[in-house]
């Protein structure tokens, strides 16, 4: 892919969010591209290849959300990264095969399609000569935490970083204050830390994460594996002494 | 490495292909490169460093092939690739310790060699500059599949991608139709998918793959997990109603 | 860190030094910066985050070190590298939160205090902008190798890289002679090699490795997995024959 780029703009930059996915696992990569975008430039484009359906009826797409482009399967993958951006969204089905590889295969199209797209948009072809437009892309639904009739949240994990840290679907609006029980896997964590050497080495907590998530971890230690769990575990929040209005 | 061809030349572009080549196992780096070269720049000059003989007498190396450069241990890692890349083909034994480190370690001469000699190429020094011609250097055999007495081809696993995919060593050449009988570790696959997605999740498959290759694969699953197999595992390919000429 | 680096200095060069540095392993991270250093160019800024502090009081520091830049937590991490690099050195407590993303997580310095900082280090924001000059950083203590009461050296495993070899903390300027015996795990290795290829497939060696220390490994194996070693695994080196005076 990085050949491919380099190939059709000498000039581009290029630089790898992450090689981490689950295969096949889209909820992850668009939550990690989601995560990321803000903290680039405004002007990047970004591809994205978790891309179960390569070959099917599937549609390759560009996107510009506000002066941010996306390039990749319209399966949902992009979708939350495409909110999380300011200003108007634009997409096109990527029909064009002009701008593709000459030859194109049926199983990487991140190589033979979204590479040499991203380049070209990168010199400045514009979103509208790449395909037509369209506006029903996939968009990913967002796991999003319930609130039980005793007024317990109720969440998931949905993402284990490398450090075994869990990051669940519950964000710092939902969570207005540290007086709070978490409940996960038979285990309950007392009160929000600040940050994990707040606590004792080896210690469980919760803490909001840098993503603006409440984590699960363990100081110093591997929370996914010391509780066992797995992305799509529960996780019940309840709120000690009434809910306070954030 | 990366720090020392900046330290030389401060304008180079580096790319990453690959840092997940097996310990020792120069057939995949050859495979990768070579599947690799012709998606980068024609003036792209390729590092490889799969040296299990590193500060034996095995010759460092540096050839030219057309427009393409290459620099790594003359074991055969680079044959494959410069095979692949159009043009006539020049090579040198780097023996002009001028274009080196000023030390030389005896067991990392990519750091201390190679990187180097490649800044020094990408900065206009000429091939012949760095040490004297040779025209013997190691030429990797092909894994050639084989035809069986009752007309099928016999082949082996190749490499096994990070999805636990399979590729073999046939070619879209030598697969001229779709209706075969592809039998590995005990399971049979009938006939050929045009992608992954054209088959139910979990099912096992076969397919051109994006080098060219046959692959066999499990729809959003571990081809390689499932069937239990490694490189060098038998594949034999038999035709169904006899051979289509291509 | 990478998109917040760009997004303050688009013609940063970002070059990846390692990302397999095991969770909160601050020694094997100072390794692996102070092996690195002298290889890159002199005027480099290197960001370095093995921080299990990070959101304590642990402060976040830069330093310059001769022409060279370093950013990173103050907790010894940084210091071996200082130390490797030729020139005096200075310091500052990085107070200045202008030089930061507007908002600092506690959980991520490496991209909200950090990358930033390094940005601008890169565009020529002076180190005293940053912060208040301090003296008191934190040194890493060297793990040093102690000669026994027999004149045997004592010293430990220090680093296992990705190919299973063992780093010591015997370095080329202790090790003055190759007439030596190393006993690690219940085994003794006799005599040390110049390179892995001086020994037979499979065989169990010593040498000097390419940062200059005495290293064990498997000639085309694995040493850490076949002794069943980890970090901090006790060698001990007999010289054979009475020491020489290097």
């Amino acid at each position: 892919m990085k050949g491919v780029i380099l190939s059709i703009n000498p000039d581009a930059i290029i630089v790898d969010i992450s090689h981490d996915i689950a295969p096949q696992d889209i909820q992850q990569g668009a939550l990690i591209l989601a995560n990321s975008v803000n903290y680039f430039p405004r002007d990047a484009i970004h591809i994205c290849v978790v891309d179960p359906g390569v070959g099917s009826s599937r549609r390759p797409i560009a996107v510009q959300a506000g002066e941010t482009f996306f390039v990749g399967p319209d399966n949902g993958v992009l979708s939350w990264a495409m909110e999380a951006v300011q200003g108007s969204t634009r997409a096109v089905h990527l029909t064009n095969a002009h701008y593709f590889l000459p030859r194109v295969s049926n199983t990487f199209h991140g190589r033979d399609i979204f590479s040499p797209v991203a380049a070209h948009l990168s010199r400045g072809v514009p979103l509208d000569a790449l395909g037509e437009e369209i506006s029903d892309w996939i968009k990913l639904p967002a796991p999003q935490a319930q609130t039980r009739a005793d007024d317990a949240l109720v969440g998931q994990v949905i993402y284990i970083d490398k450090f075994g840290n869990l990051v669940l679907n519950l964000t710092e609006e939902q969570i207005t204050s540290t007086n709070y029980i978490v409940e996960i896997a038979g285990r309950a964590i007392r009160g929000l830390a600040r940050t994990f050497a707040d606590r004792a080495e080896g210690e469980l907590l919760a803490c909001i994460g840098s993503s603006g998530h409440l984590d699960i971890a363990v100081r110093n230690g591997n929370a996914a594996r010391e509780l066992g769990v797995k992305v799509g575990e529960e996780v019940v929040v309840r709120k000690l002494g009434g809910w306070v209005v954030g």
